[in-house]
């Protein structure tokens, strides 16, 4: 009666929404357990967003409205980003924005190079639109750009990568991705940046996309942006892309069909977050660099590493199996982490250090007493 | 450098989608447009559901939530469904439950059986996961089941239906059903029951549903449910399944790399929508049979049709070209309606009754003017 398709088949549940569950479950028992395992910031929304939200409850914008994203939104959007409303689709978090490109770019067997370490989601969302994943390995996380180009094929339809890296907490060097984004015009390729950190970067860095290197980069490149990190709204699921109009209008035929328009209400959330003084970002991005550095000096003296400068991720090399090493730290030390194989990296984890101080000091703690 | 994807070449944007954006723009440029193209109540959410959502949101309800719903909500809805936790997932309206049941159904060409009239996305839906609608058209917009038995084939994966019917607002009878499932009982077939209308149904009736039928009809059969229409949260953009633990892990997989979970503190306003007293319910359904009684009196007069008994359109049949006639409509008498061609049935036309007593006897006398 059911078999799940093929297209299923190839693909595995998201390993950090299976930990979240496994986690939840957990704590629901009782279990005392520290989660470094989520990608999410504690912090909560600023007020400005959270009355907003309340106060278009209030007027009921509780309607159907436009499926790219309501008007106002796509304005503000509009202004922030230097871009007209065309340029933008607003979906449920930058997740969606990636998993409707794939769908409406590629066909069955069309490749996406994909550096790793990579967000686990890229290559699942890629075997989802039946296209095939084609990953390149660098040295010190960083892009190799002869092995990239070394794999590009007729079949190639664009490069993805995300800077501030996620799990890796790196940046890639204006020098790279200027070589990257030669790479794609020789090559004819779009470019997919998924951006969804490039606000939350350290050490007196500014947030910088391959799209700004030059005008052909700027044509070939779809930004894909989140509110969920910048703003502590992931709960809202709001994530928009920037890209040519033609690129816009393919993804609002496919998101009629898929999902319709995101949640009325909560795009005015995210209309205010756009609108309200932003010295709450830097503050954040402040406090997040303190906790950056106090992870780093945890942890980097059990798992020496190159210290990250965006993201809230330390992501260590270790030598032993990472899978078991993770699964031997939640069983024996209380403490989640991800396994650096969920993000094609294996022999790494991903510690992520939104926790409370206490919570890493803790953490660190445990972690060495069972090392 | 872009070229749209074949699956999305194979569909067109959502028809009704497309009117509403129409219609806005026409709006916002000063035009007295009577919107009945619109399948939304024009009732506000009740205070209970407002008032639980804001309090989510106070309560910083603003983080990641499990992929398949918050447990609350799971909890509640199995509740009320006389069902469990595991028999449920909760998705971006019963639009994206619909599309995320063909991803994980079907391979290519794999077929799904369609009584016409259809709810507009179901073939584009179908589609974009490379699978065949095939159509079946009875008389009197109900099922032709001979015809559909004669469909069948050993691609055929599923029957899908529509009851109270979006367009029409017909309901199959019982024993059509009790039928349909024998069919798909003897050719192992799942049959996919969108119940988006089940409570909008007038006349004394009750909701019911084909997996009520039999045990098999119970095992077979994925509902699909929603909370846009029962408790006017269309733009909540929550709906859910009811199947069998193995669909919803199956579903949950994709979920989980298509769009994560829904935004939370939404889910806590369904949540109040399920513990409130339903009395708003029965009031909102008592006040629409009104406004279906004022509407068929009025409208039945110039295109003489069978009463509705659920959901909140006329379906009339004219003898026009009914796309024409829908755009002469709109220009001419400013009365935005659907044409049947959107729902597979030429000919008809589709009235939302939603709108004010004011507004549809308006509509009423102005197309009465230019026919």
């Amino acid at each position: 009666m059911f078999i799940p398709s093929s297209r299923l088949q190839s693909v595995e549940e998201s390993k950090s929404v299976k930990l979240s569950a496994l986690v939840a479950k957990l704590k629901a028992q009782g279990k005392n357990i520290i989660a470094l395992n989520v990608g999410e910031p504690t912090f909560n929304p600023n007020d400005a967003i959270i009355s907003a939200t309340q106060s278009a409850l209030a007027e009921f914008k509780t309607r159907y409205d436009l499926v790219p994203g309501t008007n106002e939104l796509r304005e503000e959007i509009a202004l922030k980003e230097n871009r007209k409303k065309e340029n933008i689709l607003i979906s449920n978090g930058s997740k969606q924005i990636l998993y409707n490109l794939f769908q409406v770019i590629l066909n069955p067997d069309d490749e996406v190079i994909i550096p790793t370490p990579y967000w686990t989601s890229f290559p699942e969302s890629i075997r989802l639109a039946s296209g095939r994943p084609v990953f390149s390995s660098g040295e010190d996380l960083d892009l190799d750009l002869s092995d990239i180009e070394s794999k590009i094929t007729p079949k190639t339809k664009a490069i993805i990568i995300n800077s501030p890296n996620n799990p890796s907490g790196h940046i890639y060097s204006t020098e790279s991705l200027t070589q990257l984004a030669l790479i794609a015009q020789k090559h004819d390729l779009l470019i997919i940046s998924d951006e969804a950190y490039d606000e939350i970067v350290y050490d007196g860095l500014s947030p910088f996309s391959v799209a700004s290197i030059s005008q052909d980069a700027y044509e070939r490149t779809i930004q894909v942006k989140s509110f969920s990190k910048t703003y502590c709204m992931t709960g809202f699921r709001l994530g928009y892309l920037l890209a040519k109009p033609e690129i816009v209008q393919a993804v609002n035929k496919l998101q009629s069909h898929l999902s319709g328009n995101n949640c009325t209400f909560a795009q005015y959330g995210a209309l205010a977050a756009l609108k309200m003084d932003q010295s709450c970002v830097t503050e954040m991005v402040k406090k997040m660099e303190g906790k950056r550095n106090l992870a780093y000096s945890l942890f980097n003296e059990l798992f020496p590493h190159k210290k990250p400068q965006g993201a809230f991720y330390l992501f260590p090399q270790i030598k032993n199996d990472d899978i078991d090493f993770c699964e031997r730290i939640l069983k024996e030390a209380h403490v989640a982490l991800l396994p650096g194989s969920a993000f094609g990296a294996p022999g790494y984890f991903r510690l992520s250090y939104t926790a409370s101080d206490e919570d890493l000091n803790t953490a660190y703690q445990r972690i060495k007493a069972i090392l």
